[in-house]
């Protein structure tokens, strides 16, 4: 499994007249966290869209437990619990400062060449970058 | 069951640049639904909150089955499966204007006393509003 | 003189904190407006795209008369009051259902020829589709 | 002259169909610059709210030079020209790695206490933080 964590603080943009973080912006912080994770394993996606790979999101799962609130600095916690293949699940859990779990998510991303429209399956330079997270499994 | 179908139109603001619309904006176009069915029905979520009750949602799940473009005009169909009780069920499925199916997705959401934050039943008036569509199930 | 008019609805995910529409999203209001405006001439701002031109904003001023709140149903005018030649300059007023002026706006746009990156004057088409509109100018 | 300077990195739900930022979110950035630099004066504009003073925005300008792009780290500087008085007046600049210049931008804001809805003059214990920035003024 890899595991991975990074921070980002609410905006007063992403909130509503509730109060809260308005429920669509969740998808931004996964993202957030999807592109920190690829960056500190030394794949960074833009570099990957450099080379034509665009990697589109198939499936979104959300659960809000508890709303996220303005100036709240958010703990993104990523983990990647199966091996890539043709997809690439991203399991997150979103928490506040207080260690409360505000919000958990799950993503599917497939692997798409840009200039054909054509899936593929996960690049091997990704796959050798996360082999050390998953030696158990071979 | 409640039908409803409404339309919109995707904007440049809600595309990114793989040239799609971007994942997290389908929530918004799912609250546009949601909305205007409360519109249609007699009851105006604008007015809900007025009288101090906010519907925060609990839980998504969206389906990406084919990008949105800029520009599209979008078919927004709604329906609500099953009786609202504590929690009320939305689903939905988004199509072009070439009536190729899009997105599909669902929403739980619940019903809150703003000044209390206590959740609550459905309002009778949203239930009677609903009755004629749900005869067949008492 | 080139006027016309549209309308749009205030999204609770526009909304801010503050009860209010935040500040940053009347750009988008705008944005309908001009695209809704090319529309109505004949013009589509996306033939304009598939045509290899774009239209980035170079400058924007905006005042915030009154709030603008969710679920308002806004009258967005817009106006353009010079030809176009190098720069094309619109101006916008945003309405509320009471007809009080909400906001007023500005912004300035220039074509660019996407392959080549190179800053064109506007296409011959579009000055004449806004040609009755200028008559007593020349 | 009060300054500040603070970093955000470019999501991909800020880009647009263009590859470049959409124009609307320049006014995002500009405000994480103000609440970073209100948090560095000791002075957090959560707490602000939370004493009933909101600082709605009354005027913005914009001036967008070249494209910030996907997952650029900006640099956002901000200054503060003029003791605020009735109004506060900030300036921006944002870079990009590079240090090329992308935007330079304008905002003027106000204090408002919220349940009377009334404009107030600057809280004294924000002009003591900038009193330092400000001697020459006196």
């Amino acid at each position: 499994m890899y595991l991975f964590e990074t921070h980002t603080r609410v905006r007063y943009a992403e909130t509503d007249q509730m109060g809260y973080v308005y429920y669509g912006n969740y998808a931004t912080y996964y993202e957030v966290a999807r592109v920190e994770a690829f960056r500190a394993l030394g794949f960074p996606y833009r570099d990957l869209e450099a080379q034509g790979i665009m990697m589109p999101v198939l499936e979104m799962h959300t659960r809000y437990h508890q709303p996220a609130r303005y100036d709240d600095l958010l703990t993104l916690k990523l983990s990647i619990k199966t091996r890539p293949s043709v997809r690439i699940v991203f399991d997150y859990e979103i928490l506040n400062e207080a260690q409360s779990l505000l919000n958990t998510g799950q993503t599917t991303l497939v692997f798409v060449q840009k200039d054909k429209n054509k899936i593929l399956r996960c690049p091997e330079a990704l796959l050798q970058k996360l082999a050390p997270y998953f030696v158990s499994e071979s």
